[in-house]
């Protein structure tokens, strides 16, 4: 595909880049797997964006199933992102959602309905090495993590009565990124619920503009954390979870 | 209505209880307002129960204005409460929300897309004193408040213009819950963002049965706050909100 092999083409021309995330065309399944194999194995991708529904469709569709599957054969990391437009409405009166809020908090619900669903479904049961990385430091689940501890609803009965785990175990496997456009009381929060060895250092650049990533890095200061888990967090994780080598020591 | 005057009479037949929050048939506004009145005046309601949505109507529609004015005018305080059945579907291609997802993210999105509509129809620029409290330490907007920091999408553009001042200023004026379920990096999280000012101990008992007034007591002690922040978690906060005398001190 056209974007993957200009993207491969960009991390061979430049020093700076170690390696990329390939698209896939989710809608086309057979071509997804074939293109995924492709830029992992011909064009040195570390793994794939997943976004988190396709065209309406969850990622616990039967459908997408080969495609898990195939991201453990290949070993390779899943990016999930949050996919959503004004055109899902926040209430069933209304035909759009209004003042952006399909974003700032539609996107998290997203990305958290997505975690949910790739957990009770069993799929995490199925490929318990699959390393996949939440945008938004895990969206949702930190801060409401009190809320999956038990059965509250009988319609959660089915499905975690077939769950290997309690349902936080598999949500803690999930990889969180530090992109809380400067929030050091959220960043807290998610690495006191992931632990330091499953964050991972991020910012949503360009979104945001440059002031995200200062305020990223001043969020992380703020934690007060050590040598060792703030090299987790800036280099560490990513090398493990991207199985790259980790950049050379400096200073 | 029989339902307050059931209240009113346990306040006043039991020394437990210091109020009650009435219960309004939003349905019917111009009843509502009725009622509200006689609530607080005659029958002693400290404010009434605001459900997030009405009947899947927002609440900032016009028709509710009359509403916040008289909550304003009554100077009594609003508990907002989620609502959303497995009836809103989390994807577009299917009829119901799955997993109890509606529940365990679906109540804190609801109560957070209230506060942004509350905040972004500038219901709060005309009644700056209302004192609204929401459930589950003001839901997502403490972990995702760097996503209000500035106009992200351009439909954000006309409500922000208008507003009187930054979103974050009017989001800090809610006043939150600690009913968390027992997550201490979560509660760290809210009373960070709200300040000890403006939390109120809560647990959702029954919901989640004695276990959780535990765990929720035992994470404002992981804080390690001293005496005064406690005493406004614990009471203080509630004496204000509330407009009622502080309990006897004992001990």
């Amino acid at each position: 595909m056209l974007a993957n092999d200009e993207m491969a083409g960009l991390v061979a021309r430049h020093d700076r880049f170690v390696g990329f995330a390939a698209s896939l065309p989710m809608n086309d399944v057979e071509n997804s797997l074939g293109e995924l194999e492709r830029a992992v194995r011909d064009l040195g991708a570390l793994g794939f964006q997943l976004y988190s529904n396709v065209n309406g469709t969850p990622l616990d569709d039967p459908r997408f199933g080969p495609i898990f599957a195939a991201a453990a054969e290949l070993d390779c990391a899943i990016w999930l992102h949050p996919t959503r437009s004004p055109a899902w409405p926040d209430y069933p009166t209304e035909a759009e959602s209004r003042h952006g809020i399909w974003w700032s908090i539609g996107w998290p619900y997203e990305t958290s309905a997505a975690m949910c669903r790739l957990v009770y479904s069993g799929i995490l049961d199925r490929h318990p090495d699959l390393r996949i990385i939440t945008h938004h430091a895990g969206a949702m689940i930190p801060y409401f993590s009190g809320r999956f501890k038990e059965v509250q609803t009988e319609d959660q009965r089915p499905a975690l009565g077939a769950l290997e785990h309690e349902p936080l175990d598999y949500f803690r496997r999930f990889y969180a990124d530090t992109a809380l456009f400067g929030a050091p009381h959220a960043l807290r929060c998610g690495v006191e619920f992931f632990g330091t060895d499953h964050v991972l250092f991020g910012t949503d650049m360009p979104l945001g503009g440059p002031r995200v990533v200062g305020e990223t890095i001043a969020d992380i200061d703020s934690l007060g954390l050590g040598d060792d888990d703030r090299s987790l967090i800036y280099e560490r994780n990513a090398a493990s979870v991207l199985r790259i080598d980790p950049a050379p020591q400096t200073g």
